[in-house]
This record gives C-alpha cells, structure tokens and sequence, in this order.
C-alpha cells in the first residue's frame, strides 16, 4: 500500500495533535494510532479510535466505584479466570474502531460477523480507485486434498506464472471497460462526449472480486476476539488471516493481559467432548482403549489422536 | 432462471408431501411454497418456511391464551395500532424463510441487513455455476444529477449495446480463466493432466460482481418489514428493489393484515419534523410561510413542500 | 401450577384443529403442542410453534436443492461435525417458540441472553395475579463457601420453616397491599370509592422478585443451546435450570439428532487450554508433571487435574 | 443519592488525573467525567467512557482520510441529513458508557433494548444495600384513563399518605427479612451462630422491585437515540423519563450537533401515513375532509387532527 501524500499528511496531521483526557488511555496503542499496517499488496489496517484498557474488564466484572486498591496480579488473575469460564459480558466493555482496506472476495467473509458496526465505500456514489490483489507466487496454492476448504501444495513457477498473467490480464481489463462504461477517466474527465455513462452502481459490476475496497469497521472487545479465533486460525483462508494477524498484534498493544489469556485459553487448545475426556481418563489411567470400542467414529478418532499427539492409527 | 429437471423434481418432490400439523397454517403461503419466483435473468426468491400467521403477532401482543372471542375487526385494528405507534416487538414473533439466488454485488447491499440468519454457498468448497447478470437495456440508465447514488435517463440504443457487450464479453471471459485456473471444467473434468490447478477460494477473486450466488435467508418479520421499507423503496437500486417486491408479494399471502398496516402507515407516508410540524400548522391556519423565516434549510424545505405538493418554489 | 378451565379448554381447542402443510412437521413435538410443562410450584413452559427439524440444519449446511438421496447416517455425522466445529450458522435455521411462566428473579436472569425475541406480561397495563415462588424445604440451601455464586448445604428444618414463613408472609403481605394501593380487588371491584387508586406502573414496586411474571420467548436452535449451555449446566441457580431442562427435553422431541450432538460435544466435556494440553500430552507419555513446573495457576492446576480424574493435590 | 466518602474519593482520584490522547476529545465530557447525575431518591447516571465525537459521525460518512477542510456548517448540514433520511450507520460509530443505578423495575424496562452491552451487579455474589425508591408526593397518580398504560391525577393528600406508608414499610420490612435470612447484617456480621443463613441467590427474592441496583451500560449513539426516542417520551413511565432525560443532557455535551439533529427531527414531530398526508394535502388545497370519508379509523383520525392542532371533532 502506498499512501499519496495527502493521506500521508492527513495522518500525520492527526497524529501531531494531542488533548488532554480524564479516560483511560493506552500509550501503546497511541504509538501506533492512525498509523497503517500495510497487508498484501494494496491494503491495511489501522486503529482510529479505541474505549478502556485492561482495567475496564476488571471494573466491569467487580461494579465498583474505581480501581480500589488490588494489585496487577489479582486483575491478571481475574481476566484468566473470566476468559477460561466463558464470562464474556466484561470484555464487551472495551470498544475499538479500526480503518481497513481489503479485497472484496475477503470482505465477504469478513461481514459474515454481524455484531460490528460497518461503513463500507459506497461503488453507488464514488468510483473505486484501480487497486487489486494479486497473489504472491508462494500463496498460489492447489486446493488440498484433505481438507475440502483449504489449499494444498504451492503451485509450480510455470503454472503460477500463467495464473499471475491471467489475474492482472483480467482484472486491468474489466477496470478498462468500467472506465469506459462509466465514460468517465480517473482523471474525472468525460472520455466520449457523446455518450453519457453509466451509472456507477451498475458499473461496477463489471469489476472482479479482488478489487479493494474499504471501511470503518468497530466491534467490543469480546466480539473481536471471536472474530480472531475463527480468522486468526490455521483453517482461515490466508487472505483474511493477515489482517486478523495483524488485528491482534494491535490488541496485544491495548488489551496485554486479555490478549494473552485470550492466546492461552482461547488459541491452541482442544475442545475434549465428554466422550473423549473418559478417552483420555481411561489413557492416563493406563487403560486399553481403541476406536472400533470408544464410541466415536474414525473422523473423531483420528482427531482426538492427533489431537493428543498420539500415534494410534488403530 | 430456468430450473434443470433435477431441482424441478426436487421442488415437486417436497410440494408433493403434506403432513397434519397443529401449527397455524396459512394456505396462501402453502400455495407457493418452495415455488421459485423467477427475477432478474437467473435469480429467483422462493419462500421455504414459515412460522406464524397474523394471529400471533395479536397473541404476542395480548400475551394471554389462545384468540380468545375477538373478532376480526378487533385484531386488524390492534395490529394497525402496533404499526402506527411502533410497538415493534409483537412482529417479531413471526418468521420466514427463503431460498434466494442474487448476483453477488447485491448480496453485498443485502448482507448489510444485520438481524438475519444467512447460510451462503460458499465457493471456497465449491465451484461457481457460469451464471452472471446481465441487465435489460432498458435498466441501463446513466447517473442520476440530482440524486447522487440512483439512476437517471435510460442510455440510447447504441451505447446500451456497447455495454452490454462488455458486461457480456467480460463476464464470459474471466469465468473461462477460473475454469482454467482451477483446472477443471463444468462436467468436473480435469482440464490439463500436467497441473495441479489453483484452490476454489483463490480462483474465484477473477470471478466479476455480477456473477451469482445463492444463500438461505431467515429473519423475523419485524426486521424484514426493515428491509422492505429501505429495499422496496424508490430510492434503492432496481436490482435489489425486484427481490423486494417480490417478498412483500409473498408478505401479502402469509400476513396479510401486517402487510397491508405496513403499506399503509410505512409506505408513501412523509415524516414531518418538528419545525416541519409548526409549518403545517401555520399554513392550515392560513399563515403566510416562506424558507427565510422558517428555520428550515432550503434543502429541508423544498423536501417538506415537495412532500406537501406545494408549488413553492421561494 | 394450575390452569383454570377457561385456560384449559383454550389448549384443548388450540390442540384439537389441525390444518394441512408443505412444511416439515414433526410429529414427537405436534404431540406436546400447546401442553404446559408444569415447573416450579407455579410456573410452566410450553412450546407454542416452532419452524423446521434436523433435516432443516442439513439443508442449510448444504445449500442445495432438497435432500437428495443421501442417508441418514450421514446427515447425523453432518450436523455431528457442525458441532464439534462450532459451525453455528445452520442451527440459525431453526426456530422455536416458547409461552413461560416465571418468577421475576428467574426472568431478570433469563433477559440477559441478547439474542431472543420477547413479549412479556406488562405490569404497566393490566394487574399481576397473586401468584409467588415459594421453594420447596429440600431446595433451600446455604451460601456455598467454595463457589461465590452456588448453594451448599441444605437449611435445618427449623431454619427452613422460619425462612418459609417469612417467604410466605411477606409475599402474601406485598399484594394485599398492592390491591390496596391499586384501589382494585382481585375480582376487579373498586375497594374504597373515596380513593382514586395508585397507577398499575407505580404500585407493581411493592410486589416482592419471587411474583410470577410470563411471556412470549422466541429464539433459533443455535442461540437456544448457548442459553442451554449456560443455564442447563450445575452452576446455573436450580430456579432457571429446571426451565433449561424441561426445554432440553423439548429440544430433544424436536430435532433429536442436534441435541445428541449437543449432549455429546457442549455437555460433560472440557476445554484444554495449549498449556493445559501440553500437559496431558506429556503425562501420556508418562513424563512426570507438576504444578510448579507447569505453568499454571494453583486454581487452574486443580481445576485440570479435577477434570482429568486425577488424584494430584500437588 | 448519597456518596459514602470512599466512592467520593475514588472518583476525585479518576477525575485528577489526566493524560495525553491522540484521540478525539470532548472537553464538555471531561468536565462531567465519572460524575454522578443524582436522580430519583437514591439513583443517578455517570459517563465513564466515551469514544467518538460529531466529527467521527461526520468522518464515517465520508469513509475518507482525516476531515479535510470541510467546515462546520458543511459538517452540521450533512449529520442533518443523516438524521433526516435515517441513514443510522455513521452514528454507529460513536459509543458511550455509563455507570448507572436504578430501582429494579425500572431496569427490567431497560433491559429491552437489546442491542447495548451491560454488567449488572450480581445478587447472587453479594448482598444489596438497604435502599429502595419511594416516589415523591406529587409524582403518585392515578392510572389513566384515556392512556392504559400512563398516568392521570396526582393522588390527593390522604390516599398519597397511605401510599408512601406502605411502600415504605413495605420495603424496610422485607429488608429485614432478607438480612434474617441470609443470617448476616449490613455490617457483615453473623446474626444467629446457630443458623447457616440462606444462600444470597434465594435470599433476594424477599426484595421489592424498588430496591436499587446498578450496572454498567455501554452503547453506540445510534442505539442510544433509539433509548431516548422512547424514553424520553411523554409517554414513558416517569422513572425511566429521568433517567432518559440526564443522559440526553450528557449527549448534547458529547455531539451537539448530532444531538440537535436528533431533537429537531426525531423529537415532537409526527409520522404521516400515505392516507394522512393525502389528507393533509387536499386540506392545504382547502378541500373539505372529514372522517367518514377519508378511510382512517376514527382513533387514526383524532391522533391526526390533534397532531395538526385542527378542532375537527367530526
């Protein structure tokens, strides 16, 4: 992402200014605000706005007047404790507001989480800008053979180079033809005086799925962090996984004692069903146990095996 | 849209089956049920459940056993009192389902409505049908002037026709990449033994807005009245407009009192404001009026005498 | 609790019409229709309509035409592995609505899940009835000492009887003076024609949170196993759980093979943290563990080896 | 509402101590930061946290970098238009939080607005505090009855008496009680060794609903409106009009000019249906209308020549 130099001094232009605040506020997520974190090759994301801190968690799951006297140790404690039994009500006490530019096939799966509050750039008043994703050849993947959903094996340099050509080919001709059907240049100026143009919300489309677009997007805190553990996640398609990546280096700065909990409860642990856990009694127990007489089927079998980092191919 | 034999007999195959039900019942709606109403080239909304009849929104709002004795008068009246007053929550009680098929710029408009269920097709398992919208020309209008997001004047015959051969050309012309990317075709065949082909979920960023997807769509009726009075207005795209219609069309089958308190106190009326009040006021008592003095803005007040069908230019 | 005849016959007629439909039924909750489960000592819950059955997630999952040819054993191992993935949208498919009787302390709990629609007995409008939560003496327990929120020990029966006295007394003391203030018998006859009677919206403050309130409560199957989760499960208060349980029983009837699959995945089971993980790995493999090396808290330590069945008081 | 020393304290010490923020600030938040609005007898509001300003409303709108150099006036017409056409979602992307206390009935009114984020003190946990709402003298009327669920006359002297004796001996009674049950006095000290005290979860239920309790309510400023529109309604129950009207006095302080939008355009103005604003349109026309034949029911009819200040009994 390249940012022209009016964008660049709107940014700095807003970050220079400072006011003084009775609420709480974050010095490392002020380091950072406005500023974007550029993620593949035309967007970003960056924090605008943000409500409470650590302490706004604690407060709400104590309802009193002020902070009291407890030490960090015993708020630390607190926020495991919230995150590790699902009380979820104080995290949605702190608030955050990003700027985000995205593909629009990534932005499709963003939106799918309806607790946010969204304004996107409207393709019916404003023409969009000529911006689109292309893939790095690493990313170029074959659709994986075990996992319906995934990719596979990274595709090989002949094979990725024609997928390269196809993708720019097509994606700066359909932004021709949307200028041409717009009749109207980048430059703002009519191209065929006697044609009058198409009306941008049909324009537009004409134009592929990676074109970028943009918005504000805010969520609480506990709603962000659900977004994070189906987007940060190894099964997220690569695209929007950046962005979630990048998200939550942003909520490590603002929220560290959530965030981490969040990482030790939330991320790379296991779900045991009541099935498994007398599985796995049975196994500390010293206890022969088997797929064909445990109750699950192979699929859950051989996750829980995997899971346990058990070699039982049974 | 045209229907293969195959989903043709699936729809005959489930309108042929009937079962006893203690459940309100609404024989209008049992009429077109899972019936496709076709829109737009290949789109179509078709109505695959439903819970509730305009007797539940009058139980909810007496919240007491049964219907008791009332009569229908009673009911029809209470229901238009919920309408004008905005006594919100006895319609939610009620519930539908449809099966919609949408080209995907206007699902983007759609899935901005928050309060639904939503279940899409999704072309990271899967590979898109070569099915993309393609307007009449008589919907090819150019930018509106006064109206800085709708349509205005219908573009001639000869540059609708270079449009729609953009549309058309380009269209078909990215799907045959994807097939090509992907490495498979439409009968599933692979097309080059030599590669491995891309992932669905990276194949399909070539793929143009106007292609189509589909997605199981649930809300209550609460919000789907929401949706109606934004969708179905004059102001919306024609493209999202038509699937609105024809959901207010099977609206009328399925509540019909609602329905018609909806159109008549949530349609075609006019909000006055405040200040727009006192004017009314004035000018029935025969006060002379004009936009100096009225506090309005001489926007808001050629809104308010426009809305009046007043000739007051001022 | 008990209906009087008026309200009886009103479920009889309710359930004695059926009507035709195209829409799944299903035929174990047709039964129960209308039918209040008794709870508490004046309390119920009843299933008043309810829209779609397993086969509704299936189709949701899949998003296609119909159910094809495929078996049931494979539609249960679908919605088992919706589950066991937390893929939450196709329960959104299915909606239930419930009639409840309820005391107030139970309804202020109850209110907190978000995501339902809801019609409640406006005190507001019309005058409460004299009916009040009275426990029975084997529920009346003392604070527990290891858990915050729960009960320990049941009273003795000298301090149950004096709790059941005041209960009692001072239930039946807060209405005689509500009628009182609201200058209104429960027959509807004016008390004192000198008096011009409290409004219903200022003298209902007197009622004690043991009164009896009701309401419409309508909400999907996903939303309806969170709210299971929670208030089905040991640390939930006995009032609101044994609601949980008698709407689990419904939920059963209903769309049996989601609630396995929820008994199976959501029930019995446990969350292992990546620490906690790594843990149990390492114990299978016989590696001594301790919770000073481990890396957990005191309290998590002995919250893991509890859930693992572990004797490590370490 | 009196603040015990401590909580006085504690709130000086938030309100000393500020610190530097690149974010918007209000600086007539600030000067009210963490101070109570005393309201009723023993309640009040108190913003704890805010994010956003009217420029951020503006800001969304526009979904572009920084202000520019737009002016006020610019700013100011565009929110009015927002507000006019009921474009919501720019005011999404303000929030505000509050701490608040309030009697129970007034919260269980509350609580139906659905979309806000609250951390409500636990009853079960601890114990309340004996103080509970006994309404002023000339705020105890008489049910209405043109309105059934407002207001009429204010009670005469004697019955008011009668009134407050009740409510008040009521209240203290019962409160007693639940300290005799719980086995434990305000001052935390055991009253009976020889009893067990009953668990706090049950103890509760011999409260009255006009005992206070508090939470933290956290909202955006489009969901807020939707509060106040209600609440701060002629036709809302006094005790939560109070409460309505001191937040709106704290919204007017953090976006003026969204908030004067709001007053001019959603407060004392009138919905037109088509059939009225047909009506309203042959009246300026100077045709004669009258009920019989304009299609509104004569309810519909007297609400709208009231509406228009006409003395058109009919």
């Amino acid at each position: 992402m390249k940012l022209d130099s009016k964008q660049q001094q709107a940014i700095d232009n807003l970050r220079s200014k400072a006011s003084e605040t009775r609420r709480v506020s974050v010095s490392a997520v002020e380091e950072i605000l406005y500023k974007p974190y550029p993620l593949l090759d035309h967007g970003f994301i960056r924090v605008v706005d943000y409500m409470g801190d650590d302490s706004a968690i604690v407060q709400a799951a104590r309802v009193s007047y002020g902070k009291g006297t407890r030490q960090v140790s015993e708020d630390r404690g607190l926020i495991r404790y919230l995150m590790r039994h699902h009380h979820t009500t104080p995290f949605e006490m702190c608030e955050i507001k990003y700027h985000i530019k995205l593909p629009i096939f990534v932005a499709r799966q963003w939106i799918r989480h309806r607790t946010a509050n969204v304004n996107e750039y409207s393709a019916r008043y404003s023409i969009l800008d000529k911006e689109f994703y292309i893939p790095d050849p690493e990313h170029l993947a074959a659709q994986s053979f075990d996992n319906r959903q995934g990719r596979g094996t990274v595709l090989s340099g002949s094979e990725a180079q024609k997928v390269l050509n196809i993708l720019t080919t097509d994606a700066s001709n359909v932004y021709d033809h949307y200028e041409e059907m717009l009749n109207e240049g980048q430059d703002g100026k009519i191209i065929d005086q006697s044609n009058s143009g198409l009306a941008r919300e049909l324009a537009r489309m004409n134009l592929t799925l990676n074109y970028y677009t943009q918005w504000y997007w805010k969520t609480d805190l506990h709603n962000l962090f659900n977004f994070l553990s189906l987007r940060a996640d190894s099964h997220a398609q690569y695209e929007i996984r950046v962005y979630a990546d990048a998200m939550f280096d942003t909520v490590k700065r603002w929220v560290p004692t959530a965030a981490e909990a969040f990482s030790d409860y939330r991320i790379g642990g296991m779900n045991l069903s009541a099935a498994g856990l007398e599985i796995v009694r049975k196994m500390l127990k010293g206890i022969e146990v088997d797929q064909s007489s445990s109750g699950l089927s192979a699929r859950e079998w051989s996750e829980l095996m995997e899971g346990l980092d058990q070699d039982k191919s049974d």
